[in-house]
Formats: C-alpha cells, structure tokens, sequence
C-alpha cells in the first residue's frame, strides 16, 4: 500500500513535469534545493484556485475586504510577532553522514515505530484469536502493549516540555535515551541540539551604517495586522470584520521535502477576522464550518478531507485546528483554522506604541479585537487539486489513459479547439468558433496529429471539454463536443455551446452553490 | 506649473491612503523607506490591472502561454544574465551632509540645470525681439547658448563613456569639473565614487559549510528564459511564440522616491517572445504598436503616451524603446519594448553548459531564438491610472468632489448598493438585490449617512454606478442607476440593471475593444 502511494506520487511529480504545471526552479542549473517553478497549465490553475478562495472571501462575504502588503517590513514586527526569538526549529547532525536533521522529526519518527510495534502485536493477536478477537480489550491488557504504550506517552511529554521551553539539552537527552540511529550512517554519533531561525534575511538601503538587517516575511498574517487600522478607518469597517490576502512567504526549513508541500518559497491566502472579545469562540467554529464548505464545493471527495485539533496549542492561541487533506503522502495539514486572541494586535500595540483598538460605536468603548485566521497554503491546495485529479485508467479497447479529472472551474484550459484535419477550410472555421468563445473559456487550440492522440493529451492536462470541428460542421453549423471524464460525445449547435458549456466551468457559478 | 503638479502629487498621494489605495508599508513602526502595502481598494484595483494584462497576452494570443517562476533561483542565473558582475549604480557620497547620491542622477540634474540656462536665453530673447523671433536661429548662432551647448554635448558623451566603462574615476573627475555641490550642505565634499550592486543577497539552506548565497530576482524575465526550452517542450510550442509572467520583483535602489513610482519591491508584467533570428525587427515594431493599443483602451488619454527610443542601448540589445506616461512628476518611463537578441539564451546556454536551442520542424534546423520582450511596470500603470483618475472638481451648486475617474472595468468596485433609509425593509430589498448582482459585479453595500455624502464616498474611491434602493422601489421593482462621471440618474427595472451595467464594467469587453 505504502508503495502504491510512493509510486502514485512520483507519478504525479513527473507528469506535473512533463504536462508543464510544475518544473524545479532553474533546472538548467541543476536546481534550488525545494523552490519550484509553475508551468503554462500550473500557473492557470494556480490562478484560477486564487480567484476562487479570493472571490469566496471577499464576494461571498460583505465584510471581508482583501489588501496585497508587500513582502518586506519594518523588522520590529518580528520582534512582536515573536518570530525573531521564537520561530526556531531544532536542529542536529549526525557526525559520521554529516547529515542535518530536525531533533523533533526524529523524535516523532521514533514514536511512529513504537506505534506501528503496537500495531503488529494487535495484528499478530487478530490471527491468532479469530473473529472472537477484542483489539480495545488487547490493548488496555497486553503487557508488551502496555508497556510500548508507556514509552510513547512518556515520549510525548518529553517532547513536548523540551519544545515549549525550548530545552536543547533535554532534546539531545531524547535522542540518546531513545538511541535514535541516522538512517544514512546508521550510528548515534549526534552532535549537541541547536535552535535554527527560520526567516531569510537581507539587508535594506545602500547606506553602510544606515543599511537595515529586514527580513522576507515567513507569514503573510503580520501584514494584515500591521495594517488593521488603517483597513478599519478608511474602509469604515464593523466588528466582526476581515481582511483577507494572499501573498509569498518564506522559510529557510532545514528539511524541506514532498515536493510542493513544503518548499522554501510558497504562498498563502490568509484571512484574519476580527471579532469581539469573548465572541471567537463562535466565529472560530463558523469559519472551522465555512472553511471546510469551500474544499468540499471542489467535489474531490468528502474522505479526503478530516478534522484536526491542536492539543499543543500555540502561545498566542486559544483554539487551534487543521483542515487535513488526504495527500498521496498521507493525511496532512491542508488549512489551518486558529483562534489567536489578541496576541498580536496587543503585542504591536507595545512594541509601536500606537494604539491598535477598535471603538465600538454601540456601547462607545474601546478594546483590542481577539482573531480568528483562516490559513491555506495555496502550493498545497494545488498539489492536493492535482494527485487526487491525476487518475490512471484502463479503457474499454485496452488501452490506457491518464487523466486529470480537474474541477471544471479550475482547469488551466475549459476548452480545446480541434479541427479534425488541417484542410477543407477546417482550421479556419475553427479559429472563428474560438475567437468567439476564447473571452468567457479559456481555449486552447490545436490542429496536429490524430484527433484520438490530441483527446489524450487534453485528458493529461485536464481539459474539461473537447471541441471537434468536422466536414459536418461546414454543413449544418454543428460540432461535437467531448466530455474529459465520460468520454462521451455529443453533438450540438455552434450558437449552443457557450451556454452549454459556461456553468460547468464558471467559478462564481461554483461558487452559488456553496 | 511645477507647483500644481507639486501639488496634484501630493494630492494623489494623501487621497490613495486616505481611501484604503496605498498605505506605507509597516506604518505604524513608521514606514520601511520606499516599500508600500496596497489597501482594500488598491488591491482591486491592482488585482484587476494584473487580469486585464494577462488576458490581454494570453487569451487574445494564442501564441503565448503564461508562467510562474520563484523569486528564488539558481545563483548562476544572476552570473549569466549579467546582474552580478554589472547590475550596479555609481554612488558617491557627500563628506559634510553623509548623504549618498548616485553620481549619474547628479551630472544629469547638472545637464538639465544648463538646458534650463539655454531656454531662459531664448525666453529673455524672445521677448526682446517680439514676433520676429526665430528660435531655431538664435539657438545655432548665439554664442553663448553655443558654449552652453557645447558643454552639455561634451558632458553627455563623458557620461554615456564612463557608465559604458564602469570608469568611476572618470564619473568622480565629472562631478568635480561640473563643480557640483551637495543641495543639503552647499560643499563640493565628494567622496570618490564606487560602484553598488542592486540586488538583495540573502542565504539558503541551513548547512553551515554547505549554505548559499542566493539573490532575489532583480527583474523576472530571467524566470522566462531558464524555462525556455520546458515551456516550449512541453507546450509543444511552435516559434514565434511568448512567455508571459506577473511578478514580484527586488532591487536595493540607493536613492527611492517618487511615491510608488521607484519601490525596492515591486511588481512586473513581462512577456518574452521568441522568433527567428532576423525576423526581430518586424515583431519589435509589432509589439510596440500593440502594448501601446492596450495602455490606450483605458481612455486615459492619447496624449498622455508617447514612444521614447534608447539611444544608448544595454549591451544586450539591439533595439528599445520606451512608452512613457505623463505622471504627475512629468513623462517618464511606463513600459519598455527591447530586442534583446539571443544574449540571454546564448548566455545561460554557456553558464550551464545545456542546449537552449529550438527545432524548427520546417527547415530542420536548430537554432538559439532572438528575444523581442514588454516589460511593464505594475506599480507603474497603477500610479498612472490612479494620478490620471484623480480629479477635483467644482460642482454646480459651489460644492466641491473628488472623482476618481478610473476605467470601470478596472474600479476597485463596480456597484455601490445604498437603501435610502435604514428602515421599511429598504435594507433587506437592496440586499436581495445585491445577492443577485455579487458575482458578476463587485458591489459595495453601505446604509450609513445622508444619500449625498455616500455618493461622494463612492465618487471617492472610484465606483462607477451607484444603486439607490428607495420607496418606490417597493411598489414598482425599480431603482435609480447614478453615474460617476455624469452624476446622472436614471430609473431602471432591477431586473434590467444587470445588462445595463455588466459591458461597461466588465474587462473581457475591455479586450474585445482592443
């Protein structure tokens, strides 16, 4: 199984290659180490999941506004935001392979295999003892089981009390008492623990002792807060109010890896809401509900999609959950919903000495806001998008197809433009139905090769909709019109295809029916 | 003259923060110098100038396809594009004031001082000799605009040499000959002048030994160019053919200024399109007429645009041209259109030691294409629709407003929905219909204060129509449409004010037009 998914990935990985939706950033130079570049269709689709978290935000929702901040800012906001102290992963290498690793990720790796030991001893009982067979019973009894169980809670307390004190020493103790080997060299010869910062920085202004150390921002949420009164007095905004936005972060990981999952430079759409103290709660479970509406509109699958509560909660956070999302890796994070109290707006309001309040009309007082954020990496809405599109499938004749089964609305391409044959006046007659229709569906024309060869690598880049212009059509002012995931032809009227066509591929059309 | 544009810039500038177009970035720590966040309004707008141009390159050419590169790439990009070795300006410092010029700004403004000295003689001669004046006469035989002249034609070719050397010795020598002195402190106090590269470095990975120092692109034309040959691949691209890109962009400008004119992060629209060698002259002109029919669609007025030609041209060109806007600070470049011939490929070709040619199918022959590329400003065009848009004016009645005439399809809203009053269901009836016109026409719903002062509001940041919900639209389902321009209203049927309103504000009628 675990193979299936690695090969499902790495097929995913070299279509997304081959079809031009994601190449390695500067290939020619052999690569940047987890930066990625977006192809002609990946780029499409990369906009088209924009304009549809963009117009869900601010067109579905009178009170949301969005703002573009620009990536770099005054550095004192990451003194408040605590990510100049605290935004730290632990890091240590392996002495003999020189290898780098993250302390935590070789903690919870470990946890893993003493769960996937749980695992087997459960197995091995199931066999022995038939249908009769209690696991829950087994579990709370076996000794071997217990005991297993006792590590990983120990483990787990261990874990996360060095964490939260950032205590490095206490992290290297875990790796010794767990006798963690590195896989590459297969030994424990670890170096001490150390806490890595994970914002690039740069310098700023040309002045040698004038030039400022800035950093590239690792979220886009501070540009929202840095901004919150100047949204709320200029904009005349209410509480409960949001300001929504999407924008390139960036963080040096030490370990990045999966692909687009996790890359240096990535994007996020972001949404802060601010409400009134004491009320988040409420807001917290409507954007929980809200949020999880907007994947699921996608028709990928409701399984693919869980809930995730925080049990570690984050220092500025009173509640905290993923949306997870069933990635050809596993489950994993997808969205993050969280309640961060007024951390932030209280934390720049000591560090600025400006005030960051919001005056309540109604009762006349003055107060800080608590938030509510929603934050969605949008790289991983698009490689979710993409691995669960991506489908291999045996046809009828015996042979085989990849195709992307995209959602409509996103696809790079909503139609492609197809004479049959490159004569008897085909292709012009063509160019005119695109001309057309080319303003309210994106086309995409092509006139070489076989019309079966040319269905095929519409299906591989996710094209909704075939258009065949025939001899037929030369006569009645028909076309056929080819449906990606039926296969199924059907023809109809020149004059009837834009509106046949532009509801299954219309984002705001999407968008009325959540 | 100077003063009112002064004035009108400043102007520009206080209404775009006022109105949530353009806030400092980081503000409340103060502002970081020359970086600016885009507000509610301003990200629309910004939003919709980025739709209007990507469409306009994509989908009204079938020829070109659109991508999206990282601002992070592979350092050697940086070595063959030429940015590291040569990317830099002349800086020089005044000893008495400590503050930094670029040396070649400060010969300019010198040159510029002795253009003003030419034209007061020809003022003072002017009004001497009455309507017989001949100033063409004057200027070729008076002696002492021809000694001005001299200088001015010996000063720019000792210029044009020195930049073209890197000679900063030479540019030091120019400075001291013109004998130029500081504006701040009056002293001709010069340090010597050295040469400041532009880019932001910052590092990548977290390997101490293993770390690299990587660049924030200084411009994203070179995202296009290492793709090459991945795009055309896997596009199956046939030459002549483009690569367009909207994106972030970074450069450490010693002296920034000019509101949103000359950022440290700012934003392109840049298209690279490939051809056959030979043929580049023919498509250079081709995109010049182009680019220059899109910025005029806008109806910001023809005049406001005109062609300026390099004469002295980048090493990598063999022709460019500007399209300069009259801002408010006078022409000045918007956009520019360059023949780059094959530097960049040939370049990259050597540093990476990959083939970056094309297969022509017809005369089976490789070759490495010649480059014809518009690069416009982003920040730029927002700063020329804004300035241009904004207008004061004295209203009949002896009342004043400030319009924001922007081009509807690109106002941050389109519709303004105003119930007159807050109460007999006025509020729910404009709701409703704001519910049904959302998708397809951003709306902005307010139920606050006198009619008249929401008009104004609205005439403020640029809406184009306002919707009035009165009493008469309970009894006979109509509303009155107020026009921005105009300040006419007119009474229509709900039901028809959708297809009244939807081709005036919509972008793909905007392309249509083109």
């Amino acid at each position: 199984m675990a193979n299936q998914e690695d090969n499902l990935f790495k097929n995913v990985i070299s279509h997304a290659k081959e079809y031009g939706f994601i190449f390695p950033s500067s290939e020619i130079y052999d690569g940047l180490s987890a930066v990625y570049d977006y192809g002609q269709n990946g780029a499409e689709l990369k906009n088209n999941i924009k304009e549809y978290w963009w117009k869900f935000m601010t067109l579905l929702h009178d009170n949301i506004v969005g703002i573009d901040a620009a990536i770099f800012m005054h550095p004192t906001t990451w003194k408040a935001s605590g990510h100049v102290d605290a935004f730290n992963d632990p890091m240590v290498d392996n002495k003999d392979s020189k290898k780098r690793y993250r302390a935590d990720v070789l903690v919870e790796d470990a946890i893993a295999k003493m769960e996937e030991k749980i695992d087997k001893e459960v197995e091995k009982a199931a066999k022995r003892f038939g249908e009769s067979f209690d696991a829950a019973m087994f579990k709370s009894t076996n000794p071997r089981v217990l005991e297993y169980q006792k590590k990983i809670d120990e483990t787990n307390a261990r874990l996360k009390d060095a964490m939260s004190n950032g205590d490095m020493a206490g992290m290297k103790q875990l790796i010794i008492d767990l006798e963690i080997t590195d896989p590459v060299s297969g030994t424990k010869n670890w170096t001490d623990v150390r806490q890595f910062n994970l914002m690039f920085s740069t310098e700023i202004g040309s002045l040698a002792e004038d030039a400022s150390k800035i950093y590239l921002r690792p979220e886009t949420a501070q540009g929202i807060f840095v901004n919150f009164l100047n949204v709320q007095k200029t904009g005349r905004m209410k509480i409960p109010f949001g300001i929504a936005q999407i924008g390139k972060a960036f963080r040096n990981e030490i370990v990045a890896r999966q692909f687009i999952f996790r890359m240096r430079e990535f994007e996020q759409m972001e949404m802060q809401f601010f409400v009134k103290p004491g009320e988040e709660m409420k807001w917290y479970e409507f954007w929980k509900e809200k949020r999880l509406k907007w994947h699921l509109a996608l028709g990928l699958g409701n399984d693919n999609y869980r809930y995730h509560d925080h049990l570690n909660l984050a220092h500025y956070a009173n509640a905290a959950c993923d949306i997870q999302f069933n990635f050809p890796m596993g489950f994993k994070e997808l969205e993050g919903i969280h309640s961060r109290t007024d951390f932030d707006l209280k934390s720049h309001e000591k560090y600025s000495g400006k005030k960051l309040q919001y005056f309540d009309p109604e009762d006349t007082q003055n107060f800080i806001p608590y938030v509510v954020e929603t934050s969605v990496g949008l790289d991983r809405c698009f490689l979710g998008i993409l691995s669960k599109s991506y489908q291999e499938e045996k046809l009828e004749d015996g042979s085989d197809r990849v195709v992307l089964r995209i959602p409509a609305p996103l696809a790079p391409n909503k139609v492609a433009i197809l004479p049959l044959t490159k004569k008897d006046g085909l292709p012009e007659k063509a160019q005119a139905i695109m001309n057309d229709l080319k303003y309210d569906l994106r086309c995409f024309y092509e006139e070489k090769d076989a019309i079966g060869k040319r269905y095929r690598r519409q299906d591989a880049i996710g094209t909704p909709y075939c258009i065949t212009i025939d001899h037929q059509t030369l006569e009645d002012d028909t076309v056929t019109i080819r449906d990606r995931d039926s296969m199924k032809q059907e023809r109809v009227r020149i004059a009837d295809v834009r509106s046949k066509l532009i509801d299954a591929c219309s984002i705001n059309n999407l968008l009325r029916k959540i």
